[in-house]
């Protein structure tokens, strides 16, 4: 006998629980396809060499490698021929370059899979996880257009999932590369500033001034506190973005860039009609150092900020450079889903849902069965979900069954309800008890389980 | 660079083609959710002693193990720590041992996930691919009547892929073992014999006649007439298995209790609705040797017998001993999507999906963006899926652009259309162009989109 053991770092659910988490996953898709993105699937594994192009990092660090029995036997030398996919951008970029000829630019692609990571053991922190992408992927260029339907998107798919106010903050690299050119940061050593920048929220700002006038860095006193002044910029509403915008003062071409961009984006989000409390300016965000190069995306929910970035991405210059020579541009963002549910769930913010089943229908004794699995079966061809109950039980034992899996409706045919060509109905989430005649039911329970839907 | 290649063994699909497996799995599960199954997911690798717990068999030679980098480097003994998944019923045994107390029984469970095998590179041979199981678990004991729903389901499902007609196999192991019994080959040389029988198929009626009656079996000419004949029987429509039931005769305790659970079955898919075409006797079926103890079914579509079955299961004694005391009685089936949705394509019988977008909102002059993205924005409001052009181009290029994605609609909304208050749309799937009121837009492309869904 062996202990039945769920690997470690994985978030596998109980039925209700995945229930819950399934409608998140229906959610976002629904408002992907809605803005026009088109599903793509890639395998769990790619082949070693063609995922770990990049050299060392973190991340190579934490590849899952897949081996046959075959290949573990013959204790083959090097890598292994397989890895597991550790985030879905490098497939992503594979499967661009590799069905090129195939797809129309600009590709607007969603996927949704999991990704491994051999993560350290760690509450909260899983090896396993769900991300569900976007991206839309030019040949040679891609205007900067497509940079302002991504936060649209954001807002479309947050509010659909309901789990409070939120706010999709912006900042365009160029704006803040700009920003430093011109207080005489040169391009060599703009990385490294940005990098402690992006440490403001967890060393704090005293610690990264000190740093930025060090030996290190060299920063004047004013230099430095300019860069941060910069950093604390953040808006709150429309006419204020655009204001801050203005404030900020003549700058370099390349601020200048970013700065235009940044308008035309809040003029596009104005039209696509997103509420404005729903977007800032955050100056401070810089989301890695290398692979972005212009517009770039973090979403906070405004209860939860220690939740971190919820939603994340940005615009970069060149998916696929390791794979083809065609210069592919693009804009995504990604959603950790799997750690977003854990947290809402952690947080309280996501209720284990009511069962996928509608009906139960109940049986009272043998003799009906060939009645109730008739019913059953009416109901199921008018869209409801139907669990039938085969063996005869009490009926109190029935209904107790239903309300524990979270079954709102009961269905009792019994005699009386025979003779009366009617059906009694328990709705156990009002607690109330109806009849309502055979040819009603489908229709009315669909009408209470469409009010439901709507009013959560 | 790297030349960007697919894993070998896999099927990835360009969009339209992941639009229409889509669709096909969505069915699958409205359909598993209809009958009141309910969702469960487990992480793609379970730890090798668990996942491994058979001695040898071919399966277990086709797994693959997973290894962390450090792992790795260590080139630590023994089994690595973790396996993928080769199916999704170990991971359901795991499963139901470990979340025991917290299931309700009898578990009914549906899961559509992909499973891994070290198959040799092969066409139409899948590394990975997708499975769509359902399955019901009681605990201590699970009635026949549960036996009966997995038709239904599988006959719903089919019906709702509306891929051809098809046919459900069924068989009984008690009545086939009965049979054997009342035929003096015993418990010992019912397995052999059985294999033998089930190679009918493959190597012919005279091969394995010879076998039968050879030295390793030793039956009479008559009982290897006898078993040859059983294992013929098909019937066609209701009446007539119920019919070939009754003309086998008398025959052992549990040949007969085999032929009471087959009646009753039969009885049920009456009251259920199921049409007679589409389930039949197929006394030769038998499904492996060890693990199915009580119904077995197979799936053929009729016109293309050649595929093989595209949908089996059956009933079992066990689920999980290897895990737990307590015994698990269920039944299930499986489909293998992925290679189903490879021979539907390779049979012309799965078509290149229209695109999931259905509108695309042209743009004709750079003034007209903010008008174009409202536009987009409110039909994105009435459920429809839209695409915006986001840089102008010449309409003949946007209705070209649409024609080859799929797209339908193509919406159109110039200084002509703007002033009479209309929008025009080109519907690409009838060749008509038409103007519809600003306001009767979204309605109108709902109801032809709602009206093609019903009439493909």
């Amino acid at each position: 006998m062996i202990k039945p053991r769920t690997p470690p770092g994985v978030m596998e659910l109980l039925p209700r629980d995945q229930i819950a988490f399934q409608r998140m996953l229906d959610t976002i898709r629904r408002t992907f396809e809605g803005f026009g993105f088109l599903p793509i699937e890639t395998p769990v594994f790619e082949l070693s060499d063609t995922l770990l192009t990049k050299s060392g990092g973190e991340t190579e660090r934490q590849v899952y490698f897949v081996q046959s029995t075959g290949a573990l036997e013959k204790a083959a030398e090097g890598l292994p021929e397989l890895a597991l996919r550790f985030d879905l951008t490098v497939p992503l970029a594979r499967y661009v370059a590799e069905h090129e000829h195939d797809l129309a630019f600009p590709f607007r692609r969603y996927q949704m899979q999991r990704v491994y990571r051999g993560e350290r053991a760690q509450r909260g922190r899983f090896r396993e996880f769900y991300q569900c992408d976007i991206d839309v992927i030019g040949k040679d260029s891609l205007s900067p257009r497509y940079d302002a339907e991504v936060p649209a998107v954001i807002s479309a798919v947050f509010a659909a999932l309901d789990i409070g106010e939120f706010t999709i903050q912006l900042n365009h690299r160029k704006l803040l590369r700009g920003y430093f050119e011109g207080q005489g940061i040169d391009d060599t050593r703009q990385m490294t500033v940005l990098r402690e920048i992006d440490k403001l929220d967890k060393r704090g700002e005293d610690a990264v001034r000190a740093t930025l006038t060090g030996e290190e860095f060299g920063l004047s006193d004013e230099v430095a506190e300019r860069l941060l002044a910069f950093s604390r910029v953040r808006s709150t509403g429309h006419d204020d973005a655009l204001a801050k915008l203005d404030a900020l003062g003549a700058g370099t071409e390349l601020f200048e860039e970013g700065r235009n961009e940044l308008r035309e984006l809040l003029g596009q989000l104005r039209a696509l009609g997103v509420p404005e409390s729903r977007y800032a300016l955050n100056l401070s965000i810089a989301r890695g150092l290398d692979y972005y190069t212009g517009m770039v995306y973090e979403t906070i929910l405004d209860a939860h900020p220690q939740i971190g970035s919820i939603c994340s991405g940005g615009r970069y210059d060149n998916l696929a450079s390791h794979y083809t020579r065609s210069k592919l541009p693009g804009v995504g963002i990604s959603i950790g889903l799997t750690r977003l549910f854990w947290q809402l769930r952690e947080a309280g913010l996501v209720a284990t849902a009511d069962s996928s089943v509608d009906v139960l229908v109940t049986l009272l004794d043998d003799a009906s069965l060939p009645d109730a699995l008739a019913l059953s079966q009416r109901l199921r061809g008018s869209g409801l979900n139907v669990e039938t109950q085969l063996e005869p039980r009490k009926l109190a034992k029935q209904m107790q069954y239903a309300d524990r899996a979270g079954i709102r409706f009961v269905v009792i045919r019994g005699e009386d309800e025979i003779a009366k060509g009617v059906v009694a109905v328990k709705d156990l989430r009002r607690g109330e008890q109806f009849e309502v005649a055979d040819d009603d039911l489908a229709r009315t329970l669909l009408v209470e389980r469409e009010q439901a839907r709507s009013m959560p």
